[in-house]
C-alpha cells in the first residue's frame, strides 16, 4: 500500500499549507499514482488539511487509500526521550 | 465499524489530552467493545495523541480499527463558511 520510494512522500513541517497541497499536486501530475504525506505530532492537523485540499480542490480523483498513525520515540539532547504521535496518510488516484 | 450510539464517541476540544484519554479508557472499561475518537481542525493532532496514548499505556488490547477524515463547511457569524478538516478515530478492543 505505502511506496517506498521517498520522492512520493511529502513530510509536513511549518512552511504554509498550499506549499504542501502544490509539493503533493505536483508528485500527482507528475505522473504518481500514489503519494503519501507525513507528520509529526502539531503538523499532524496540517496534514490533514494537506490531504483534504488536495483531494477537494486540485487532484479530485485522489482517494485516501490508509491513514496509520503511530508512536515515535524521540530522543532529545539532554539524552531523554520523548514520545511523539506521527501520521501517514496514503493518497491514490 | 463506525458506532453511532454518541455515548461511544469523545468530542476532543481544549482540554488537556489526559482528560480525553481518560473518557477513552473509562468508555472501554466500562464494557464498551469500540470508541470513536473525533476531533477538528487543530486538534486533530490531540486526537492522534489520544489514540496512541490510550492503545499505548492504558488498553493495550485496543487498536485502530479505521481512521476517515473529511470536510466539515462552518458558517462563521458574519455569514461567511469556512472549511475545517476533521478526524474520526474508530478503534476497537
Amino acid at each position: 500500500m505505502a511506496d517506498d520510494k521517498p520522492d512520493n512522500t511529502v513530510y509536513i513541517g511549518k512552511k504554509p499549507t498550499m506549499n504542501y497541497v502544490l509539493a503533493v499536486a505536483t508528485q500527482f501530475n507528475s505522473g504518481s499514482a500514489d503519494v503519501t504525506i507525513k507528520a509529526r505530532g502539531k503538523s499532524i492537523s496540517k496534514a490533514v488539511d494537506v490531504a483534504e485540499i488536495v483531494r477537494n480542490r486540485f487532484v479530485q480523483e485522489a482517494k485516501v487509500d490508509d491513514i496509520q498513525i503511530t508512536t515515535e520515540v524521540l530522543e532529545n539532547d539532554d539524552g531523554k526521550s520523548s514520545n511523539v504521535s506521527s501520521i501517514e496518510i496514503f493518497l491514490k488516484k
